[in-house]
């Protein structure tokens, strides 16, 4: 059974088939969030710290840390992200206690907030680029750490899902050449918006299944792309996502603090068996019962009466 | 592609794999409704023709009749089913234009509403006990109309999914029998409340995949079951209903008036790819703005902004 494991200085967090549905809070960055972005350059970090605590506080699993801000004072982020990233990892874990996911497009920054986690971090992320294949990679080694791998290549994202099948293997296998075991890669098959591409769901489905029967590794997206346009985006998202784990997806990177989002992945822990005894879902469902109300649990015995043919 | 063909005198509805979720609305019923019961009993169909509008506004694509109900004046439902049946399938088809579904286990019942039923509707139900079969399967195959077989058999409902994929392959083998194909079954691979037995979903999820592969037959199931004694149920089933979806189910026997379960089923629909161009979606969730506030389609963007890997 594939198990990544991931951990702060306290807290083990494990992506797997049969775990809870890691869900990985997407909130600290700054990319196209231009108020927390001057923040960030002027060293107020007081969103991130109301960020880390709300999406905790909302039920992540872990915390997404991204340092991706292009300063006005310096356009270079090989020069300005390394730092912010390890000041930010060491802000965040020391105010939360959940496993973190460094997430960063530049080498040296993914190198700071490795040499700052305490634990075993996630990185984010790995691509089918040579560059990057050859850049990351011996960092996630040396680290013994696990990452995710974007099933994007030299050539860009490809509509074809095999051909994004074909480059999640690749990454597998060139990270096996490293040493990297395959229950450290969690795959990205890369969600499409469902309004530009009409079958954007059914190649995730299908991806996450042979992902997970072909390469038996673990799985994420960035769930939220899949509404990207279209009107009452949280009820999409909270349909893929219990669809994503029918079909075996083990994690996403997303925003915890949205209630639809959060009530469906609570559902559908409960639902493929990854809540024992119901537990988790009667914990975050208690009934708070207006004067005159009936108990949630007398209305259930009524209607499941209606129904006869199961009684 | 498996096609059933459902009509009512001027409408069609197709149950399939390439088809938006065939909702049947489930309210027309007077198990466990006593109220219901006893204004049948005294000739007042008020609610009936309430919850037949009712279920067809709030988007039905067929109605369950199910004339069930024990007369105080008389306990033979025998005798008092039949002729209720006929007249509740003529005013409902009078009322309104969906094709309906004939609910009983009285076959008297069945084959009075088969007599009254305009166009082709569905009979629910056959099971895999023999007197069941012997009965039911010939009035099936003499009005030509496609049954809905729920998987128990004369020795009730195993808890062992092999087994009710065994009785639902049977029910497919004896229908050929009689001459009706399988793409005019629709199995119900019975919902066990996941509060009972943990497995429940699992077990559908994986039922409905095989009996779409091996069967090639189409599903359905008495959705709100799964949720049967848990908290805040909408949200269960609401989860439930796109897993299934996912896992290959085509129709329910649900209430279609909760908002919950049916967004879900639109948003499922979009993501199968079984809504063209999204118009369903988009007509469904048409943005109504209050005064100041963002169109949804504004919003969207800034937030698909933020994740820049597939910008």
């Amino acid at each position: 059974m594939t198990r990544t494991i991931v951990e702060s200085r306290t807290k083990t967090a494990i992506i797997g088939f049969d775990q809870p549905f890691c869900v990985i809070g997407e909130r600290i960055n700054p990319t196209g969030r231009r108020k927390l972005a001057a923040e960030l350059e002027a060293g107020d970090f007081s969103t991130v710290e109301a960020d880390a605590l709300a999406q905790v506080a909302a039920g992540a699993t872990m915390l997404d840390v991204n340092a991706g801000v292009v300063y006005n004072s310096n356009p270079n982020p090989n020069e300005t992200e390394p730092p912010l990233m390890r000041r930010m990892i060491e802000l965040v874990q020391g105010l939360v206690d959940v496993p973190l996911s460094i997430d960063s497009s530049v080498p040296a920054a993914l190198q700071a907030g490795l040499e700052a986690a305490a634990g075993r971090p996630l990185v984010n992320s790995v691509t089918g680029e040579e560059e990057r294949l050859e850049l990351v990679l011996p960092l996630v080694k040396k680290y013994d750490v696990p990452v995710v791998a974007i099933s994007n290549d030299d050539t860009g994202i490809s509509e074809d899902p095999d051909v994004r099948f074909a480059v999640a293997k690749k990454i597998v296998e060139r990270a096996a050449d490293f040493g990297i075991p395959a229950h450290d890669i969690v795959v990205d098959p890369l969600v499409m918006p469902i309004g530009a591409m009409a079958t954007a769901g059914l190649q995730v489905f299908a991806l996450v299944r042979r992902l997970r029967e072909e390469l038996g590794v673990n799985t994420t997206c960035g769930a939220s792309n899949v509404s990207f346009g279209l009107p009452n985006r949280h009820a999409i998202n909270a349909a893929f996502l219990p669809m994503a784990i029918a079909s075996g997806m083990t994690s996403a990177i997303m925003n915890p603090t949205r209630p639809a989002e959060m009530d469906a992945i609570r559902a559908a822990n409960l639902l493929m068996n990854n809540d024992a005894h119901g537990a988790a879902w009667i914990r975050a469902n208690k009934p708070v019962l207006a004067e005159g109300e009936i108990a949630p649990g007398a209305r259930a015995n009524r209607e499941g009466r209606r129904r006869r043919r199961t009684a």
